[in-house]
């Protein structure tokens, strides 16, 4: 394995460097006859662009996919859906400087390591526009999941110390702010914050937090494929992150028994828990809460501050990183979090057909060929 | 996939329940020609054992593995190693009071909704029990990783509130006290606290750190098999664990990218990082440094308090949980997140080795058959 | 991946040798809830067992299995089963002198070459004695199989020159005669045939056939999932299998396209074809008709017969192979061929059933969690 | 696992039906540094071309390969490689008046019962022009291979009752005439053949053999993963394969142990078998001698004769097939064969690498980071 996939039966597969020929992944698994078209897609992507803020970098591309082959007459038929984004605003020669020094906080040092060159353009496979194919791949999980009636919802909490505050939480404003933050004030002390490291050439991080409502219980396998394990995969797996957290998560080791365990109750005939410490999972297996976890992003590494280095040879160096760079990678992020975790939970939600006899049975005494 | 392999080239499959006649696994993939002998894995089950101390379980199984194929006058063939401990300790009768009703905090009610049905005898499959399979195999990778030069090394870093104090590190100590903290000091009033929470019927937290010295740069692979991603994914899979994070972790949130990015430097021919906020890989690439990563563990859900929940039909109901359980679970899980660690670290290692085609062209020149 | 692996969502992971301590299997991916005994999967070691009659090895074993997980209060509980088949009639004495020798026809070379050593002991894992981990595996398939109304049916259709004759097929006839071939008189002219080839100390091969009854339209996956292609890859991976085909197999090769097309007809509102040359798959996907292929077997390898070769030094050899051997392996093979094949039916039932959106929406429907 | 990949470490991933954009693969686990250019790949790409000779379809399309990632100034990059060819010659109206009739032969009535609806025209996913990712992906496979000199040679062996007669077998010849037959007099005769067979509105079918040189002894691996059964697997799915046979196949079953049995031999400190009986491959690992397996392709489905069969609805209806289809595919698929044996080969080349701890550990004793 490579690493360029995810999935066991809802599978992506995904390609493309930063200053190629474009990005481009392969989705294997999605169920025929689902209405599917490039917006559909087109809208996860615009999500994930700068959007004109003075917060983002500022490459402007228009990332529109194509869809090259899986969907005929507006369904998808059950063979490999190839989907693909052109790059359009290549400057490799940018990047020129960049070739034989190895830039603190990215992978040039580790991918020389491993492969013995790399293509130093824009980071090439390492860099962030590697996410562009998650996205588009979790667009079609998450346009699945919609007609299962499980529906995702990422957002910012916190950026540097300026966290989201509960009691102001609203979902609507999510999507008003550039900052992907779901609560007004503290995305305008965000943005002040954002403006005084980018002033000082310096970078900060971010905590992403996704929900995830209305799957059913009973998803997700004991031991080694436990829920939380693959959706802590796919989020780890993303570009920056370093922490990823279930429910209560660290706050959980700090906290007694007594008050993690959540106790069950009866909701007109449904159990569900009272409260919801766990995040919506349990030895692995979703428990028919929300689901909850947070991502850590890492301060951004390209800064303007001048760095000491060393270049390939192992000669000392100095650095100063130019061009169009985000100050906090966790805005944009959003939606590549939430994406990811709909590749995860559609992926488990086909394995689990097949969990019980009496349903296996039933579904093929109704299958007529 | 029904969630008990885990690994692409040196792959563990696990089996068994709590209360039925053993655990067990299959390793696949451990090169041949290794010495391994019975001893070589029971000296890491012992450290998995609660050894006397109040602290722990009062399950006293001598938890020995037999070896039943794959090992030939002492040494491994290179085909599965079928590995078996077997149960001597049972008591299910223990368990018929809590047949039909749901403990909160575990996963009877999520067993339950996924296969209609469950082994309830002290939690079955997702009994903290199943981690002796997770053991064995790790001991059989951390085994081969010696043979290359790479040691692991986790510990409890903290207990509730209190932590191993960096100042007072000490790897010696982490073998002297039962409750594997580095730290005398702190481990002394861990003692005291976790006494308190047994006193009132309460269980409490804790964090497992982990450090892998000597992984040479260039394991682990873009995208989705980033190295942190697959060392997240096998210690998120580990029962209770509710975090996991990679070098300053969740703190790097809340950090500056002038503080996080590790300048590089010439170590005498070789490049290496000054420091190590990234905990050792960087784009999912070991890049030479100490891995260092954090698992955080909720607190044990068996308490003796009573709990409020409903039984299978939903009627509400109470419960006492009574019999032998730990106030904490992280001194425990410290061999446990060393050893899944340990078969992540062996499986990239070996697929590794056909990352560049000059080594790949290399290799069999030298091979002579 | 090692080798001992086999299917998607069910699969099995086989481990032993022929005189290590037993053979045994991990089967993961089971649905839960269905009624399993170790009587269920006797009845299908019984028919590997040679029985009694002089045509096979004297080699007499009770290979009985016993269920060591996943199964409780007599049903399956969707972890995994493992299954453990102890080796009672160990002589490893009795091949020692083979230790240092390359046997003809057999692995021992190939063992070596690849692995540097090997467990000489009755060929270690490249035994015949390997077979019973399938066997036991493919038997827990075919019993959720048959909830599914899917049978399968495997014969001994020829040894040497001698066929069975179509004109005289009965199924009854089957389980009657030591050769498992369902007609009498090919029977009794195999067996003289057979102690002709034992007499001189030589062997012979044999073709086994196997239909499969009751296979929905619409499994299998196009492009490298046929049905036709897992199918092979089962049945190839058989010792001493050297060919494999599907319907008119080799023969379609000399055939015309008018005749092999197999038209279409409607059975009382029932798409089905009137005469089946595909052997019920076409595309890679089964088309409703029964399944039908072949496996070829060579001549058993080990024969008394005096052969030529050289030791592990390369140093010329004689070799007298004694001991218990069948003088043909196809009779004791066809319970494995069925076997084996049910793993692959089963395996793609179960991945198959998210194949369709609206089949996956009605099933969650109906899921009530 | 929705049937479009292939591979563990080598691993392709295609996509693309008949009529849409294109077809095009990922290609996963390539090592890195690896000269390669389009050159490369369409060279392969031709030999699949009809090339203007009147056996073969009248599609013109001038398949041409671009790669659009994982190459960076000539050389491979260890990261997924993306390869494009463009469907140039779509005549999708062609189709429409199959649009709602079960082409008998075909996969027509499959797909529908698997996937409720279809791609029809020209076949869509089911179409041989899929083989045309196959044969890309297995270029860059064979070019890899070439590095390691090890050397594939597939051909024509018969077509109908004409076979190469061994005593003429010319490997130069292979190229010069229109059906790749390495035996000038066979491939005249054949030819008339086919026109006799074309004239009459009817098809054939053939057997395509392929010959593997350099296999170093010890690849492939023991129970499941056998080499032979892997190759069987790839072969088999490909489009119009019934059977598949490594060495005497099924003349195997007709043969005695003492002819089937290869002695081994001392050649200059080599240790060789003197025959090749087994097609090179013993309990599933190569032996050092040529790997040599053959390839039955049932005649063509699509003829010009009228034939009998069903619409969707079930109604009988009566067909003929118009348009640009070849007589016989055998001579197309010889590339076909031949690369997604590379795809094999390289892939257990690679996995192969960590069969021995000597190995491993003297690998990373060179590894220097």
């Amino acid at each position: 394995m490579a690493g360029s996939a995810f999935g066991t039966i809802f599978r992506i597969t995904t390609w493309g460097e930063s200053h190629g020929k474009g990005i481009g992944l392969v989705v294997e698994g999605c169920p025929a006859g689902m209405p599917l078209c490039e917006e559909d897609i087109n809208r996860y992507l615009a999500r994930r662009r700068p959007g004109g803020s003075p917060y983002h970098t500022e490459r402007r591309e228009e990332d529109r996919v194509e869809i090259l082959s899986g969907v005929f007459e507006g369904k998808t038929t059950g063979t490999p859906i190839s989907l693909f984004v052109k790059n359009t605003d290549q400057r490799p020669g940018d990047y020129d400087a960049l070739k034989e020094i190895y830039r603190p906080g990215h992978a040039d040092f580790c991918y020389d390591a491993k492969y013995g060159f790399r293509d130093h353009r824009g980071g090439g496979r390492a860099s962030g526009r590697e996410t562009l194919a998650r996205v588009a791949g979790g667009a079609v999980a998450a346009r699945v999941l919609e007609e299962i009636g499980i529906r995702l919802f990422a957002y910012t909490r916190s950026i540097g110390e300026i966290s989201v505050d509960p009691g102001s939480f609203s979902p609507e404003e999510r999507d008003l702010n550039p900052l992907f933050m779901p609560d007004k004030e503290a995305a305008t002390r965000a943005l002040s914050l954002i403006d005084e490291y980018r002033t000082r050439g310096d970078s900060l991080g971010g905590v992403v937090e996704c929900l995830i409502r209305g799957v059913p219980a009973g998803l997700g396998d004991p031991v080694f494929d436990k829920l939380s394990a693959l959706l802590g995969r796919g989020i780890l797996s993303i570009g920056g992150v370093r922490g990823f957290e279930m429910g209560d998560g660290f706050g959980a080791a700090l906290s007694a028994g007594s008050v993690q365990n959540d106790p069950f109750e009866n909701r007109g005939g449904i159990i569900r828990k009272k409260t919801n410490h766990a995040g919506g999972i349990q030895g692995g297996i979703s428990d028919g809460s929300d689901i909850i976890f947070r991502a850590a992003f890492k301060p951004v590494s390209s800064i303007a501050l001048e760095q000491e280095t060393v270049d390939r040879e192992g000669k000392p160096a100095r650095i100063h990183i130019e061009g169009r760079h985000d100050p906090v990678i966790a805005p944009r992020a959003v939606v590549v979090v939430e994406t990811m975790a709909a590749c995860v939970i559609l992926d488990r939600l086909l394995v689990n057909m097949s969990s019980r006899l009496d349903r296996v049975k039933d579904f093929y005494r109704r299958w007529k060929n």
